[in-house]
């Protein structure tokens, strides 16, 4: 039988940013709290920064909806241990599809 | 006194890509209409393009909205030549505060 956390990492739908159009790969980068979460997760290495340690000025339930926004873009990977949920930014298969628009948007300083 | 065309030009606002914020250029980016003008503008020489030529699948009303959004992004410039209001990609500019985003917007093919 499957395990409560299972379950719920049974929750988390990905899309590899290949099947990723366009418009929503820059419907997801243009808003100022997804692009913190992504220049935040480019500062650190791999499946270090859990979801609650993000500084976030929103709600728990907008936080999961950026996210969730951010997980159908192709822009990153989740994956739960224990209590956390751990993320990676999906860099080298997203610059692969979109190359230099994440250079153009999150690494550049001025927001 | 001011000829009627004077006046005319008089209400286009034009502000340049330096003022632009990345928020207000990725939201005028994340538009297919607003990419396909971009793109025709690309594909021609400046000052070629009125904006009663493109072939839009919207009304007038909106086709204006669309231009002044893409004015205020610093994407476009715009003059009126008698009837017609002729248009320029601000490329050079625009590349100058946005390195790469538009090669990684408009340029691809796929949309």
């Amino acid at each position: 039988m499957a395990s409560a956390e299972t379950a719920r990492a049974r929750t988390l739908t990905h899309v590899d940013p290949v099947e990723v159009s366009l418009q929503v790969a820059l419907d997801a980068l243009a808003d100022p709290v997804r692009r913190s979460i992504l220049r935040d997760l480019a500062a650190h290495d791999d499946w270090t920064r859990a979801c609650g340690t993000f500084d976030l000025p929103v709600t728990k339930a907008t936080r999961s909806h950026h996210f969730s926004i951010l997980r159908a873009a192709g822009l990153i990977e989740q994956r739960d241990e224990g209590a956390r949920r751990l993320n990676r930014l999906r860099r080298p298969e997203f610059d692969a599809a979109f190359p230099g628009l994440l250079a153009a948007t999150i690494d550049r300083q001025a927001d």
